[in-house]
């Protein structure tokens, strides 16, 4: 506690996702005052065809 | 706002994926008058042998 | 199957709620084929003092 | 009703994950009074590499 | 790890609580070979307002 | 994109949400390359007798 779930497109690199992670767990720390062993991050891979906004997805070639 | 995430079977076609996006953002427009580019849809495809009901897996034959 | 989780903000009428879960259950069977009786709605109300875009919850009055 | 979402690393034989839900329908059962077939399970598999706990992924060496 | 969340309709007492997340945690020990302190339950109370099933909210009228 | 879901304990004041959603958006503009207002932060307040840690919920007297 706390837990934290993050929808990310995929393809972000090992050094992203290390950093995020890394900063997500220092923002509960410096925020809550949690200690950083009781901070979990999931990390949640979308596909682009997979992840819609106004009704498109994120797959389809964006309308000009 | 709203977001929504849609547990669904794995094999949906992409046009049905298309289909389905659209006609849950419009849902969103109609009931809410939320604006469509306001309205996100993340789609989670699961195996049928990573969702159970009744304790029984759907990838188990079903009993008779 | 499927399983639909509406994050919105808190405040909706029961009518734009009960409008809202027809929509997108209809979405479903019209997209997925999907039987309705099939089909699961979870709304969950979001304050907007606990909801950030951009790093300003929406409870903070806009920057101009 | 209920419907139940499990994180869990990957890696699980099917035989354990028949297990586990059959196991978690049951304590809704025993606990709820639910009927078995009104118990939705989800298995989320997580990769070690999306996982962190104390802002380390569970992919990294442990610091000793 | 696992992590696990749970959405109920509301109303349940502490007792069928206590035994719910006993008995989902004893489910992870048996069925994955989970260390208890290492398994989260989160409990979410849903209203039947904000639950529909077939299009219909859980606070309305059954149809006969 | 991304979408940040944070299941914590309620209790926090605003000032240290505010803090919270302001850390984790940083964290991915920093890590990621987000856009800060492409990042959604949803928090989710849960109570202690809704969240357990190896069977116990948190309500509960911790067992000596």
């Amino acid at each position: 506690m706390p837990t934290i779930r993050v929808d990310l497109f995929e393809g972000r690199t090992p050094e992203q996702k290390k950093n995020l992670v890394k900063g997500i767990t220092q923002a509960c720390v410096d925020a809550l005052g949690s200690k950083p062993e009781n901070v979990d991050v999931i990390l949640n891979d979308v596909k682009r065809s997979d992840w819609a906004t106004g009704g498109e997805l994120h797959s389809e070639p964006k309308k000009s």
